[in-house]
């Protein structure tokens, strides 16, 4: 994507030093440094330590440590449960890491291995950027004809953390379909909730939009019930970290919140996903995802600054699910279905 | 209420040196600051700023500014629109003017004037300190009645922003039934909503329970979803800065989303109020009450530290309303009763 006249990705191979490079996303908004990875620990550090957050992203920068795994020689099969265990939500990671895994174990080369695992790499890469455009495509449709309702009158559109590109590789999920409509010339204006403990919307969302141009507005988590109550919300886009074959979807805590809110006020609330996101396993999304409980000193500091007394405790879900009955449609690289089985299984029939 | 073994109120009068005192609660929970307010400048610098803030304290805090007008012989009826202006949410504010106003008029005498408006403002005082302890004794019923079914099990109870006593004299609103249900020996445990973005819950709320020695754990705004899907929460108690005759309430912005949450998830949602937060003129909440909207610096920093891209624009709206149908029923001084116009006006017929 465009920042300040340069194209920039979340992550890239530099084939020549074979170094993984990555944008540290801790530091956004305020600097924008590139990072080396050179070793599968040093992916692992930056997956659990979110210098790289973000379904799609975690894939593919999980794709990438089997690589470099690879490449130095390791214990595979042992590395590959280390890359997935990193963080536990998104179903993203395990996918990727699978995929490259089952392509490299049918070959005992080790040049074989190192391209195959390479290819694959790129491979998911690649895909996610097309499944993001594509996305993007679809979820426009929704959104200009929301501007036609409206007379051309500005679209106001919510969206909860970043699932914006930082979150992937280009264009972003529910970003997608924001980027298309702003190219299309559409009247658009963003709600960015501020999305504590790590303030991924204020600080990642807000910049991205900003760097693009499209106007956006950051309000505190809480004040997403307000504006909807008062007509200035016309529709909400968020992402997804898993999303079960049932149609319930785990995203970043306070999720579900927004959509009780859009039910409440008739507004619709989609979430936008590759299909990487799918867990083609689990039916239940709020007894059966696991939910990330993360450092409560994320809670607790800001940037090293003390928010809380001291001896108070806190408490850090990451993650929480939007139930199926709450989501007026998931946006995907093959199209727009409804939150439910049926429609989820006709768009991926191969998985029914 | 005992605070390192001293007994403190958030406001009281220094009679001889004709001063009003209030806890200076921006400090808090780092630094416990009494300041000194001598004129109603002051005393609306202080409501304006949020060195005090809570429903029944700025109507308290009101009331003192009226006696400092009075003593300091302003033109009484311009001071007193100015106070009533500074914060528009609130109904107490202008509750307690206006009560304190309507009583110095009725005489011409200087000296009378300043002993009917300190007596006037103590009364409201120790008004509100009543409101609270009998807030206290029967929202106490409803936790006792949590903990038998539960057999002595861990009550664990969600609030939002701060109805403590730094929001009211003593007890607090939301906070009395806490204090008595810990007095009486209950075993329970508080979640503390941060409440962006200025932390009243991190800072207040947690530092008030944690100096009572009251169990409690911080989360974000965004985890009170989460935590009442997953039989975290067994009952909801906010405050309320202004409900209308009809049920509607509004109180600290995001309250309006953790009460559809507890709706969502079949738990009990109430709001502790004294009779001087009830608006008894106003019908449709969400359409009438005024919600202020405050600085927006107020979102993008915190203590200094920006959070967000310098050029992004954020929105800071203060309250929102939690419309009646999401509220399980009222704590007041007379008793509890259902969000309904019916119940509301039955413990309260003389406004019917």
């Amino acid at each position: 994507m465009k920042v300040d006249n340069n194209d920039l990705r979340t992550i890239w191979l530099d084939e020549k030093e074979k170094v993984v490079k990555i944008i540290d996303q801790r530091l956004l908004p305020h600097k924008l440094v590139i990072v080396d990875l050179k070793t599968s620990d040093d992916i692992i550090y930056a997956i659990k330590n979110m210098l790289v957050r973000g379904a799609p992203l975690i894939g593919v920068t999980g794709a990438f440590g089997v690589y470099l795994a690879v490449l130095n020689n390791e214990d595979i099969k042992i590395t590959c449960d280390k890359i997935k265990s990193a963080r536990p939500t998104a179903v993203n990671l395990s996918w990727a890491v699978d995929k490259v895994l089952s392509k490299i174990l049918k070959t005992d080369s080790y040049i074989e291995k190192i391209k195959i695992a390479k290819e694959t790499a790129y491979e998911i890469t690649e895909d996610e950027v097309q499944n993001c455009k594509k996305i993007g495509e679809y979820g426009l449709k929704l959104i200009k004809d929301i501007s036609l309702k409206k007379n051309g009158e500005t679209v106001n559109i919510l969206t909860h953390c970043n699932a914006g590109w930082l979150a992937c590789i280009e264009y972003g999920t529910a970003t997608a379909p924001i980027y298309a409509a702003f190219d299309a010339g559409i009247n658009i204006h963003v709600w960015v909730d501020e999305t504590r403990p790590l303030n991924q919307g204020a600080r990642l969302t807000a910049w991205e939009l900003g760097k693009y141009g499209i106007p956006h507005t950051i309000i505190c988590d809480n004040a997403g019930g307000h504006i909807m109550q008062h007509n200035m919300v016309d529709i909400a886009i968020v992402g997804a970290d898993r999303v079960t074959y049932t149609g319930d979807a785990a995203n970043k805590i306070g999720t579900y919140l927004k959509a009780l809110s859009a039910k409440d006020n008739g507004i619709p609330f989609y979430v936008a996903l590759p299909s990487s996101t799918f867990d083609w396993n689990i039916k239940d999304g709020v007894k059966e995802i696991p939910i990330e409980e993360r450092n409560p000193d994320e809670v607790r500091y800001m940037e090293g600054l003390l928010l809380t007394p001291k001896d108070s405790s806190c408490a850090n879900f990451a993650f929480d699910v939007t139930p199926r009955h709450l989501i007026t449609g998931f946006i995907t690289e093959r199209g727009i279905c409804k939150a439910s089985e049926d429609d989820i299984m006709k768009l991926f029939p191969e998985k029914a």
